[in-house]
């Protein structure tokens, strides 16, 4: 029995709120249950060195936590000096995600940064940051189409993730906090619309997992991600 | 006339939110206008290296912006390696407010940290801050009350802040980001409930004022913080 | 009765020396009492990136203590690895009270880094920075005049700043060591030789304070500027 | 046909020289083809701050990369004042991989670090890591071990990883460089001498993959590293 | 001929006042020729971990330069972050210095830390601040015995230091910055009372130099440290 | 006697070994009985601001030790976020020490990177890695050359250096770590093919030393860096 009284496969009641804040091209609060992350998407003119004169566009990324979005106050990584490992290894998980969602060559020469802020955690938060961003990304795409600074959108179809794990020998879906700490295993799953697989990140956390494990748990992904992937795409019925 | 239709001496919609996220022991997101901070309250036991023994309690505060809470995104600063001039300058400001409210020798041997994080900006940050986490901190401070680990709140009163200006010639109250970016003097006055100051920082943007455009200037202040402690009041009805 | 002797709206013996370093195009070793630091006027050709084509110039600060300019040493911020937030500060009040005193518009393509070093201290650091800057700054720009880089010198006018507070419950001006580390309450003034105000920050270190207080504390400032002003006028008698 | 004439399912020649090094307890060089790492593991009594008082030991990982190990020079990650991204994700990989292969409730009152510094790079370098330090692990163990410092070697078995990817369509084991850069998939993975699986990484680095292929990955890989845990084994048959 | 007049194997004018600041236990300020440079040297009882117990004291020394110490002005190493290689490089070699003229089994339980300052720089910095800095060492030591915290002063003698140079085929003592930038040949040496030599750190510039050349330097540095010590012992008659 | 069994004017034995790794342009392994430095040559276009247009090319450096190089591990430079003050005093000495024996004019548009990164120190490791990088650079000159980039290598000779010491009142040469802790007095000097110095650098650890004393140890550093020198020119031999 899990604590929220889901089902093993089932995910938290996932609520996209589009239009969040006012100054971004794209702004989205995602909601996992309670986990909650700000995502913008800001929309610049340029692209980074290494790319000029390619004639394409690019998507970065970059995560951040509240002090106290966490059960205890974590120390503000701009006070530390530097962004942790685990800071960096996410925001490169969500930039790569975003990209594999967006044909980069005809983004024109257009830079977009998404920044994900967790306000509230309760596990999942990368997960549900490139959930959400997912949907920002589209309204800035949107509006750079609305003004005419590029022909179509370039975004190739929606990008979903979602965790799964296994806690007490059971695979479940969509962890939050108290069952994260406690699985076994953690693995986080990116998926395309189209059903393609992005990433695929399990990490044995106490027990090493068998490729049955492994099966059982990316199947679970699926569904949940399309699960996802269905809200995203409601959230964007209206404009 | 002002944007907002607002008279010289009135300040923006001020609306507290408590409990806004569900770990710190106070959180409040507080709005001024377009003007949005979530304001933390956490406690932990023990005091910093310099009042070990000393018999205190202590009060800090950090400062923080959401890289796309304004109109263009600035970098994020945990990226930057720095907190920059302009944060270290306004967590300081928070923090002696906050300190000058509350009798730290009854604060037994607690660090109380409050985080303002801006997630939406448009004016008057560092105001909104102070008053807002002047909620949160009552907050924090009523429950160790009732876990019993303090006899009785050590907040002398509520602490309030709100900016006040010049702007061609006339001064008005709780700037918006379009007044505040072309006033000629820019003021912050931080005070408290029983209507004395605790900080008054003046500053000529453009054109240096005079003592009689200081008084009027205060004048306007202390009634718009009135106004502010009113509402800081009406939201702790309800616990 | 002061340590010194003085009388409540008594400043210290304020002498300027300049050309007290052979490099800088103004230097000045500025000594209220015991506080000594010494003000050089850098210039260089060119504006910083966001002032390219805007047609003015320029004026930056920065300050700094030596270790051993205190009772005990500080440890070097070079070493630390950043300013802190104090040293920000104060030299972010340095910059904005030069450039108040200065036509921007008629500095032509050039920077002035004003550099203000203390090598004694003994309260009342920031505003004799301010005030010795202020001639350093004079001499700058009276060479480039002299040079014909400049068709006249683009100051308005002296800029100086003194320390005003209360301690046990009397206002007093220019505050050294002894007198601000047990005052209620602290306030830095800064105004131009016209008689209006640049900057002006009270600061409630104990006890909050009372707008009529703030009153007695800004007359007795602007008296304490008058005579400043006249010592800085009187060190530029001679080329 | 691959660059080296390999099948697709054949590791490159690895090669294993222990005691590489004086100093370390120990010190492997470790050779995937033309991927040269050093990989020392140290051993200091105590453990980090978290595990003070919970008997157990701890392993920890560093990962660097000799300026020049690579095809054009990399700038120093010690002259750019911090550790990127890459190498911080790197070096935790490797950490939880050594971790998941040793009973840390058997390792005493030790932290092990194990250094993986990349002399030569020429694809895999972090799998080759993981690959060289099990057994420099091994080694530091089996001293402690000798030295009647532990009772018995803690280790649970060998740690061995592999990359895998998808080139052209076709699936390939044990990219080099060229194989690598090309690659629309990339996936590594980390497995135990008994069959369990530590870690599994794949990410589309340009076309996103399915299930299908996946698996076939994952088979592919489980075959390659149990080659490079007989060559672990191999290597450790003399003292 | 020297651009100063000076003969070939004379050392500049060098004034050494005492008592320059008033809160370091020892505090000069020393003149060779233009460069003038404040050492202070600030004691705290301890000393750093690695020798706590071994019943010795501590010498350390940090040197900075005033941003506009020179021609023209440098960026301050607080704003860069860092102290440059130049810095550390004078800074270890003051500190060496003075710790070879200082028994450190007599210094109790002591750290001196000595602050080299350079106001104002005409070549020869680190040599006049070895020279100075033994002064303010030996002010701070004395003060030390007469509070009766030390039984006798551990210093063993003066520390004194110059520069010697190859400049157009010539060798010179004491090169001001003219001499300093122009010449092949650049050497340090630091000598005690006794004539004995502490450091030799001679640096071909431009032209490598042979042992004739090396020997004719060392007598010319060691006539010139006898002209400072004499000095020394001068500005130490007076209390 | 010494612990290898040398005369005190000995050298250890020195192995040159080129080509050690595949990517840069000159690759050496250098030992110096115990002490193993890798050291690489890397060409790239373009030369450093301050060069530009100057008709100059330039040659740089950069030293590492891997964290267990030495008898206890060191932590890592790049963890600590900066290179330690002993580091930067290496890397400038072996940039200027290779300097002095190319003709910068005959080098054209080209910078040479050096790194010299010890994986096994026993002493003398700055001198080792000057005495390997010599090589390592006129491999990648030779290939300028080759390559019709360069019409003549435009290094004037080799370049070695070797460190001396006075250990127990004897002088020894080539220092190892056992022999250098425990010296009284460390030197360093770096000498060109035609017998002239590039850099002495003596050193009292504990005793000063005469200028007899230092007049021996130059003689046996001569004597030494001859011997360096022709296995510097037997290795080069081969092409």
């Amino acid at each position: 029995m899990r604590p929220s009284g889901r089902e093993v496969d089932q995910i938290r009641p996932v609520i996209i709120t589009r239009h969040f804040t006012i100054h971004a091209e794209g702004s989205v609060l995602v909601r996992f249950g309670d986990t909650k992350i700000i995502c913008t998407a800001s929309v610049e003119e340029g692209v980074p060195r290494f790319l000029k004169g390619k004639g394409q566009g690019w998507i970065t990324a970059e995560y951040g936590m509240l002090p106290r979005a966490t059960h205890t106050r974590n120390s503000r990584e701009a006070v530390n000096g530097k962004q942790g490992g685990r800071t960096l290894e996410i925001q490169r998980l969500i930039a790569r995600s975003l990209r594999a969602a967006v044909n980069l060559d005809k983004l024109g020469n257009f830079t977009i940064t998404v920044d994900c802020d967790v306000i509230q955690a309760d596990g999942g938060t990368r997960t549900a940051s490139i959930s959400g961003a997912s949907v920002a990304l589209a309204d800035a795409l949107n509006k750079l189409v609305v003004e005419g600074k590029l022909a179509m959108n370039p975004m190739k179809g929606h990008v979903a993730a979602v965790s799964v794990g296994i806690l007490n020998g059971t695979p479940i879906c969509d962890l939050e906090y108290v069952e994260d700490s406690a699985a076994e295993t953690d693995m986080n799953v990116v998926m395309l619309e189209n059903g393609r697989m992005v990433e695929v990140q399990g990490t044995a956390e106490g027990k090493p997992f068998t490729i049955e494990e492994l099966n059982v748990m990316l199947s679970m992904a699926m569904k949940g991600i399309e699960d996802i992937i269905f809200i995203q795409k409601a959230s964007l019925v209206n404009g």
